[in-house]
């Protein structure tokens, strides 16, 4: 989780929201993503999809059943149901996203009826993973940070 | 409908899946996708995430308000939270998915607490594609194609 907060900051020192991502196999970090929705200018790019497209890249395959992922936020809907179509078996998450969270904040999708359930794991380095998003979002009231509001 | 219909037969032709997709603004289609999972190794290959892709790097910014989406095949949860992070209004499928689907087959994502709630419309050409998907499990089953099963 310390690496995938690494990269949260990164995504911080660009102007976006910082969240970071890795994907772990034998202890290995076979993929990382940063969210980069604003600068790059695509929906689908948070951490967690960044980290699963270079995961398959580096495993030539679509299935990441060995592996863990380690996120600084719970995953939105999408990236939960990007790793329930990459069978990733476990989910460590740090902060819990009242907003758009899909392992348990909204809602949980693991709890639906679908043949895969990973397990999951919140809370994380937490705090540290809180205080960094709510840092962000705190230059965004002060205007310090020039960043169109989520839902606009 | 057609034209997502014809990205079908494309992904069938490689192997794959049958589902298309393409993105329509002001009558035009800025974004097109099929499903390419196997064949590009890669758990992030459906048809609705490549034809996003291609609809941000057309418009130049992640949000697709003035759009609307047709898939020949009900969005799975990934999918359909791609869909509701792009905030695209309108969603048009045709088969009915009751092992993934996110509009209803399995959850509806958009029934849940989220802030936006795209229009959904299913069983557009619906007979066709669900018939373009049926026959190409048929074939698998007569071993016709060499296919991993969806699940294992």
């Amino acid at each position: 989780m310390k690496e995938a907060l690494a990269l949260a900051r990164e995504a911080l020192s660009l102007g976006e929201v910082p969240v970071g991502c890795v994907i772990v196999r034998d202890g290995e970090i076979i993929g990382k993503g940063r969210n980069l929705r604003e600068s790059g200018k695509n929906a689908l790019l948070h951490a967690e999809i960044a980290a699963i497209d270079e995961a398959c890249r580096n495993t030539g395959g679509w299935r990441l059943g060995d592996c863990s992922i380690y996120v600084t936020l719970e995953p939105c809907p999408m990236c939960a149901g990007a790793i329930l179509n990459a069978r990733i078996p476990k989910i460590y998450f740090g902060a819990r996203d009242r907003r758009l969270g899909a392992c348990g904040g909204v809602l949980n999708l693991f709890e639906e009826n679908f043949r895969f359930k990973p397990a999951i794991v919140g809370g994380i380095l937490g705090e540290e993973c809180a205080s960094l998003l709510g840092g962000f979002f705190d230059l965004i009231r002060e205007k310090k940070i020039d960043y169109a509001t989520l839902w606009e």
